[in-house]
């Protein structure tokens, strides 16, 4: 295969080239399409280690409609059409200090007029729903003071949020992409981009200054060998894409992180087994995804293991992983990490995890753009750009797959049609007319 | 030294590094302040192998305010100090095809607006002033149809525009900062920033996600050794900026790629001399810096060696270099570069320079700000970041140190006053609530 030339060469079998690839394929049907990844199946880079949460509560308009609408999709594939994605709707509990509360007016105010669905909660509320939640902390409280924990005030509550199953999602495109004529290749590394000159003189050094230049093909190895030539690459790659965009001098815009997810079993444990099947939130009688009002820690009950899955925000002092290596030290989660930055926080909310001690864990990238936390999508000299998606590459992936269709279709100044017939100009998440808000509700 | 603590610790003696503290000890004359530097004195880095170059005419607004001032100052130090800058008004000629001059019209037009200086010539003028000028290629001209090369249609002329000499520039900001009781330590190297926890706890592995924590000094190795512990870090390192904040997670929005500068000798050749005193464009009868219609070829006249230095624009395919090692292939110019890329594009539109051979060449780091390349200024943390001025450093470098001062002294949010009484607010260069155009004129 290796040598053929396709229309399309998609690098990176994660959400976002899936979803790409399916959409792209369903639109241009006669192209040759192909989807290659350096793993052994689809979605095992970090779209299979990431929390698998999905919400629609974002203070960027632009976030709120592709998350939105792309949650509308995965929906109505699970309702409508009985693709069991594994989707359940528990809602997001953000829990927020009286500063939070404050500062955070002016976003639910404008998440209620874009009809993002909320509810409002007050501290009694909440104190009377969540068992054990400790909302207010005494003047005695030492542990509290050191850590400062503010108590709680209230909490918004996200509505159409939740979590679903990235291996269902990721093998509904693949297999759908695959029935349409689709080309997947797994276990080959996408190692450079090919680079060529408009009208080549067949000149060593090739291209010059002087010349325009464009992107038109991939160099892989492994299960494949090879050139690949296309007339488009999709580069979806995540954190990856860096590899071969920095030796061409091609910004990525993306930055990423080692995130790490700790799991923690209920079952042995009566007053775990009480929270998660917390009622009164969603009509699965299960606690929602709640958000600490410290250091954005954070945790989701997974109903089919009876366990919680626990993880934290993890800004300045975190190394910056822009080009990982392949045997992945950023893989490697660190029970430490859990025990002097997760546990004290958690348990301080929340002292039914006083002796709660992870039984797995595990590391993955979180990649994201540092400017805004708002995806990008850029048609570039044969280039497709997409990502930086920031943690949300599966809340928004039905949405950005779309909108790199029509970046392929009908170029950056073109609308993409997202699920819903909803309108989205493709030039908004480009780079040199960007037209978002900084994202304000990031974990 | 090492072990001591300073108020203010600037890290990087290159332009922006010495303007910031200049600005920094002017204003605080009480403060301690430190600049560090790795080379064995100021201006060694990136700031002595630049072009030197320097021009108002910006489609932004924002880099019509920051070099126009700063263009002032300097002249002011020259004319009114008897400060010798080595500082030549020579101009700046644009030349440009009929696609460019069109697609400039608005840009002229918010030029002229803005009060920036500029005079347009026609190609007949052109061809009249400029010696030796090829402004139109014959049906027949087989080179200048491989090399895509548009005729000149007309030319834009930015008056308060031109050269000055670096090593002067700089040494005025050095030794006026060390007049008035800074202090410098050269052949010193800032391996790390240090950063603490708010209220440590003496804790190993602080700070702690849900601690409050900032910069608090640089670990250096060299002529000084140890930690040096300050209140404010100034990052002035330009692409070596990335060196110390990659590790601690934080994204200095920099990308750095090699540039090379060939100098072209004129003495011996009477049409290259001739050239190089063309008249008509400034009071020194001198050709102004000339950019070519093509791959922003671009060659200025050095009066006092009688010679040309020659560059280009270089961006596709040329590799990033972030993290850039000490002995750097970087800083190695390439002789095949120059024969291939720019003096074949150059003796197209001045078929004088035939012959025209480098006699020495060099090269350096461009750094720049890939989004919008225009500069930024950033306090956090106990950092205040300066960079991304994207090639114009000394252009810009009087505006950005007093920026720079101001953002120490009253925060993000406060207005720097410019040179000729020119407020300026902090955060329009800022991450957060950035407020510029993207330039459009970037050579």
């Amino acid at each position: 295969m290796a040598g053929k030339e396709f229309d399309i060469v998609v690098v990176g079998a994660g959400i976002l080239g899936m979803s790409s690839a399916y959409h792209l394929q369903k639109n241009n049907p006669k192209k040759r399409i192909l989807v290659l990844d350096r793993f052994s199946g689809a979605g095992q880079g970090n779209t299979g280690r990431s929390n698998a949460m999905f919400r629609n509560t974002f203070t960027s308009t632009d976030n709120q409609t592709l998350s939105d609408t792309t949650i509308s999709f995965y929906l109505h594939l699970q309702v409508n059409q009985n693709q069991d994605l594994g989707l359940e709707q528990i809602g997001y509990l953000w829990l927020m200090s009286d500063r939070q509360l404050a500062a955070n007016e002016r976003h639910v105010e404008g998440m209620v007029r874009n009809k993002i669905e909320i509810r409002e909660y007050g501290r009694g509320e909440l104190e009377r729903l969540v068992p054990g939640l400790r909302a207010d902390f005494g003047e005695s409280d030492e542990e509290a003071k050191i850590l400062k924990l503010d108590r709680v005030a209230g909490s918004i509550f996200g509505v159409k949020c939740g979590r679903l199953d990235p291996d269902r999602l990721i093998v509904f495109y693949r297999d759908r992409f695959i029935g349409m004529g689709g080309t997947v290749a797994f276990n080959t590394d996408a190692v450079k981009l090919m680079i060529e000159a408009h009208e080549s003189l067949d000149i060593e050094g090739e291209p010059f200054v002087w010349q325009e230049a464009r992107v038109n093909g991939v160099e892989v190895r492994g299960a494949l060998e090879g050139e690949i030539r296309a007339d488009a690459v999709v580069m979806a790659a995540g954190a990856w894409n860096n590899e071969l965009l920095e030796p061409r001098g091609m910004d990525g815009h993306v930055k990423a992180k080692k995130r790490q997810l700790f799991s923690i079993p209920a079952r042995n444990d009566p007053s775990l087994v009480n929270l998660l099947y917390t009622k009164g939130f969603n009509e699965l009688g299960l606690l929602p995804m709640v958000i600490l009002p410290k250091a954005g820690v954070h945790f989701k009950p997974v109903r089919i293991a009876d366990e919680f899955w626990v993880a934290c925000e993890d800004e300045v002092n975190r190394p910056f992983i822009n080009v990982p290596d392949h045997d992945l030290d950023a893989y490697t989660a660190e029970a430490s990490f859990y025990d002097r930055n997760v546990h004290p926080v958690l348990k301080g909310y929340f002292p039914q995890f006083r002796n709660a001690r992870p039984k797995r864990m595990w590391a993955g990238l979180y990649s994201y753009n540092t400017l805004d936390y708002l995806p990008f999508v850029v048609p570039r000299d044969g280039l497709i750009l997409v990502g930086g998606d920031s943690g949300s590459g599966i809340m928004k992936g039905d949405a950005l797959g779309r909108i790199v269709d029509s970046a392929y279709r009908e170029g950056e100044e073109s609308e993409a049609m997202l699920y819903g017939e909803v309108p989205y100009r493709v030039s908004k998440l480009g780079f040199e007319n960007r037209d978002v808000e900084r994202e304000e509700w990031v974990i």
